[in-house]
Formats: structure tokens, sequence, C-alpha cells
């Protein structure tokens, strides 16, 4: 019927994407409890802070005691997000993973509102991170382009722009001598159709092919769990999502902003269709029931909520 | 890429399934008011109500009062749903749409639950029905097999029970000179996945081929967008919905069921792939946004708490 991939690869992206847009007042324990459990369900990568101003974020004020506070599993890799060097610094002092990236943004004004630079600053930034991560051996992974799918102030970038994005950051990885593992095209305002991630996948493709592709879903309109179905279909096989749909991209521009594709909505609709996820879907629905408990308000996840 | 339809019609399932799930003490004011504004968004078809037991059902204690109490737009239908002849007769004395259905159960166990019959004896209550429709003039438009993807009680029902379920109907379509316009399937529990809904409308397809297929998704785990997108994929252009994803099933076995497929959200993902709804979507957001503030409660529903 189509190329359904065997197994995916899920990167738990809920407690980064929740605590930078939840309120402050969650505290440092809970926030470790949940990653904790997390780490128990057999995701294999787990996103927990980002090192982003206390001012402009204040729910990440406490990345460093939550970073120090975790009782690390072994095989499961504990990551934080930098978007710039002051971040990459306070990230060299913790004792999370430390994973090299090449991340740009597709669409110029969102570019310069959520990160204070033109797209053209942002590489000359990253092609300096990749200095620091050779300096440091810290190993560079995925490239990363932000609202490829659009953003709230542009709407759709066109497919060109996106392409455009996805062959300088693989220049500047052969510049630098970086072997990346492929390219996640990020739907970071949760803009997407099937059509457009059809669209977009076959074009990245066409142009490189055999690259691999990971995605990074919002379901801000409802799209996200159809979106991820037609990347399936193509054999897409490495996703970002958080668990009971945790998150919101604060400077996305719009209210009420819904989180990521929901974890364990994606590992049950996986599992059903035999595709293999290593995730424990008890045990993430579970973390999602912890998860919404912590918040202190409904999440959207769906799984959750049933005895299923 | 696909068969995607050029246009979908989409009825409008919000009233019924919510103010029977709701609590009771909703207004029939309010409720008239969402049905009022839901006939402006351009959606052909609204079920308002349903003929139940106001002791098991309490919220729908009013459906005379609301059916009465709707100023009528012409071009819209306005219907009500009855499970027995005591529903049917409530139903004749009121001013909404009479249509005509054959509606049986794929799962014996929740055919019980549900109707307090077995699959057998609503065969013969439907054959009871038919004869009723005939002597009012009342036309028979689908057939619905509910529990077609599963239920709560038995887990997955086998594609040959569906099958014969779907060929039942047909042939007392037939026997009774009643001319369906297809058969819906009906994803009662939310337990579909898009490769069940392929295999599912495969099967119905390679035994009748040419046959109409209609979908009635519920989105309890997660999948009903999925599963729809899988839906278009085939060309399935027939689809009960929503708006704000309102909704659940009373006998459905579980707590917190989530509603069905989000009305506006499958708009916005249909209005994105070029496919037409002729609904408005920015006023079916509305009467999301709406619907809401008459529950007391959030709704699942995406777009609506965007600015999209």
């Amino acid at each position: 019927m189509s190329d359904l991939p065997k197994r995916i690869r899920v990167h738990e992206e809920g407690p980064r994407e929740a605590f930078q847009i939840e309120s402050a007042s969650i505290a440092a324990a809970d926030k470790i409890r949940l990653i904790e459990a997390l780490a128990e369900t057999g995701v294999p990568q787990i996103d927990c802070v980002s090192y982003v101003s206390p001012k402009r974020v204040p729910g990440m004020a406490d990345a460093e005691e939550v970073a120090r506070g975790i009782r690390r599993k072994p095989g499961v890799r504990y990551t934080g997000l930098w978007l710039n060097t002051k971040g990459l610094e306070r990230a060299l002092k913790l004792p999370l993973d430390l994973i090299g990236s090449i991340k740009v943004t597709a669409s110029e004004t969102f570019c310069r509102r959520n990160t204070g630079m033109d797209i053209e600053q942002t590489f000359d930034e990253q092609r300096g991170f990749l200095a620091t991560y050779r300096e440091h051996g810290i190993g560079v992974e995925w490239g990363y382009v932000m609202t490829a799918f659009g953003c709230n102030f542009e709407g759709e970038v066109p497919v060109e722009q996106v392409l455009r994005m996805v062959e300088r950051v693989l220049v500047l990885a052969a510049d630098e001598g970086v072997d990346l593992k492929g390219i996640y095209l990020c739907d970071t305002v949760g803009r997407g159709t099937p059509l457009t991630i059809e669209q977009r996948i076959g074009a990245v493709r066409e142009r490189w092919p055999g690259i691999r592709i990971g995605l990074h879903l919002h379901d801000t309109r409802g799209t996200g769990m159809a979106n991820a179905y037609a990347a399936l279909r193509l054999g897409v096989d490495q996703f970002d999502t958080t668990c009971a749909g945790l998150g919101g991209c604060p400077f996305a521009g719009h209210q009420g902003a819904s989180g990521n594709v929901c974890t364990e909505d994606l590992v049950y609709m996986c599992q059903e269709m035999g595709i293999a996820t290593g995730i424990d879907l008890r045990a993430m629905a579970e973390c999602a029931r912890m998860a919404e408990h912590i918040v202190g308000h409904p999440l959207p996840g769906k799984l959750m909520h049933t005895a299923f």
C-alpha cells in the first residue's frame, strides 16, 4: 500500500516544549520526575531544557537545576536546546548529552522574531557553532529547517526557499567536514497538511535522492497526525513528538498554540499498523497523565484519556 | 498522488453528539443558538437531537423543545436520531427533516449494550422501520454499519463480519425496494487507524465495486484526522464530523471519551489541499468557540484555538 517503515525513532520533546511555554511556577522536582519517568518508556532521546533567557522564557530559568537533578538511565540521551552562543556556554557546563546540529529557519520574518537575526546571520552563527563543536568534540547529527511549511507571519514559505535552505545546510556541513544524519523539516507553527508534507518531502528527495528526512510536527490546526501518517507512507522514520501533546512555540505569533504531535497517540497509531517504536505505550500514557497533573490543566493527547 | 475527491459533503453531528453526553443543564435556547449558527456556515445537514430515553440520556430530555425552537434556514437539513420505534414515534411529531436509514452494528456485544437487542433482532427492527418509512413517505438514504472498526468490548471486529453486515444491509435494502446512497462505516469508538481504514474500505469496494462509502469517525485515540486523510486518499467524499470535536459515545464503555473528528479542522485540511467543502471556515470556527462557551469546558478542536 505504501512505504511504511518497519520501525521509527521518536525523540521525546515534551519537557523542553512544555516548560518553556507553561507557567513558570512548576517545580524543578516535578520536571525531573517527568523526565525520569519518560526515560523508563523506552524512548531513546529526551529533550529536557532550553538554555534561553530567563527574562524571555521564565519557565526555563531552572534549566541548570533540572539538568543537574536528573538521575540518568543508561542508554537514554538527555538533550537541551541552545539558540545562541550564550546558551551553548551554559550547556557546556552541564551533565546532559551535547549533540550538535545545524539549525536554520526558512521564513525570514520568523527567523528575526525567534532569533533576533536574519537568515544570513544565522548561517554565520551556525558556522561559529560548528567550530565550537569541533573544539569540544561534540558530534553533529541533524540539520533542521524550521518553518519549512510556512509561518504565521509570512503564511506559506515557498518550496524553493525550503530547498535553498536544505542546500545551504548541506553545503555548510560539507564545507565543515560534518557528516549529517539527514535533514529535519520542522512544521514549527503547525501549518502543514498531508499535501504539503508529500510535496516538500518529495521535492527534497527529488533533489537529493536517498537523503534521510525527519519531521518535527506541531498540531496547531489539527493536521498533526494526518501529517505524520502522510510522512510514514513515504517511509519517514524519524519524528519529534511530545508526550500528552505538550508544548507550543512561545514565539509563533498566536495565542492558544496547541502543542506537538502527541507521542503516545503516534505510538498507538504505529503499533496498530505494525510499525515498531520501541516505546511502551502504557508507560508513555502514564507519563502523559503525570504531565497533565504537573501542568495542572487538560492536555490535548487523546489516548491518555481513554481506557485503551 | 492519490484519488483525493474534488469536493466532500460533511454532515455536522455536533449538537446531537454533544448534548447526549454533556451536562444536562445546558439550556435548550443555547442548543438552538448553536444549531442556528451552524446552519449559517454552509453545512448542508445538521444532526440536532436524539430521541432517546431521558432517563438514560438526561441531556436529550429537551429534544422536543429544541426541535420545535429552531428557526430553519432553507436548504439546510435538520435531522434527529432514533434508535427504536418509540424514538421514531417522537420524531414523527416534530418539524425536523425525517431521513430514513438502515442502522446495524458489527459487534454483537456493543449491539446488545447500545440497543438492548442482538444483531439478529436489530435486522428485524430495521425491517419494521422500513415499513414505517414507506407508510409515512420517508426517504431512506444510507446504510450504517456501527463499530465497523471494532469496539471496546470485543476489540477488533473481523473484516468478514463487517462485510457480512454490509451484505445484509444491501440485501435488506434490495428486498424492501430501497435504493441506498451507499454505506457508512462508523468508527463508533475511535479504534481505527489509517491501515484498517484502507483495509476495510478496500474490502468493501473489492466486493461491491462502485459502492459509495461514508465515514463516521471518532477521535478517541488521536487517529481521527489521519483516518480521514487515509479515506480522502481513497476518494471518500462523505463524512460525519462535529464542530469543535464535540461529542463522544455514552455507551462506548470508556471514560473521558473524546469526540468526533472536528469539523473545522477537517475543513481546514481539505481547503488547504484543494478539496471543496462548501463550508465557511471562519464561521465554523466561530461556532466551535460558541460550543465551547456553551458546554463550559475546553473542547478538543485545534483550529478554533488559533488565529489561523
